[in-house]
């Protein structure tokens, strides 16, 4: 079980999800768009503003990116890593990415997510519990924050 | 607490661990080296083969990463992403990087852990304990592995 799955893991015989969400098939709260790759919110975040950066084309595992989809998602990371804790006042981030074994969604993608001291992430007998937004208006909000922030640079 | 540090963490007035291993001055086994970066195993790993990447120049946090360490890192990230599971007949890996919250040494880096299934790595109610190597002889081998696999790469 993938214990940084998003809710978006594909059923048996339907597309890709992160393909439809870079469609514009399927919504999605973006933060971030760039030629190479999009960031939107994981709807069942680790933290409060957890975001899943992924590519905007099918690429599967990291060693299969190539050279301007891999340059694009580490640009997109470090402003992600830079944005989220002054979007959310949050002290730090914590970036991870699976590679076959517990990636639940067959497309690249990094998580980042913002970290404070005592948010017990890495706790003893943490089980990696997801949290729920409030509301979708807390996602709208949260997506807001994280969106100004890049844009402010 | 870092359930990701290493054992690099620097004493009160003591050097940065991570430059002074990219000087030359404290011993590591290095897995891989570039222009911008060097790659060498923790020697508390999570699993066998966990890898610590890092810049050659002091950078705390991802951040504050100039574009040439940037991508330095990143493509390096992909080399290890892809000779990790060729070197130790793993099936995928986890990539992690802690920024501020749960960093114990401040030198950026990303952590790179050889997956398999069945590994329990993100069990229900695990603690991030650390495993150890059998011997130091068995450190060099996992570390030549690594290397051959990237120099195969």
């Amino acid at each position: 079980m993938d214990r940084f799955a998003s809710t978006h893991a594909p059923k048996p015989g339907k597309p890709c999800a992160f393909c439809e969400i870079a469609a514009g098939r399927l919504p999605a709260r973006l933060v971030l768009e760039t030629e190479a790759c999009l960031a939107l919110l994981d709807r069942s975040p680790l933290l409060i503003g957890h975001v899943l950066l992924i590519p905007r084309a099918h690429v599967v595992t990291l060693p299969e990116a190539d050279d301007a989809t891999l340059t694009g998602l580490a640009f997109a990371l470090r402003s992600l890593t830079a944005a989220l804790p002054e979007a959310l006042e949050a002290e730090g981030t914590f970036v991870a990415q699976n590679n076959v074994v517990s990636q639940s969604v067959p497309h690249l993608h990094f998580h980042v997510v913002p970290r404070t001291r005592g948010d017990k992430l890495f706790a003893y007998n943490l089980t990696w519990k997801r949290v729920r937004y409030g509301s979708e208006a807390q996602m709208d909000e949260v997506a807001g924050r994280i969106r100004a922030a890049l844009a402010a640079g």
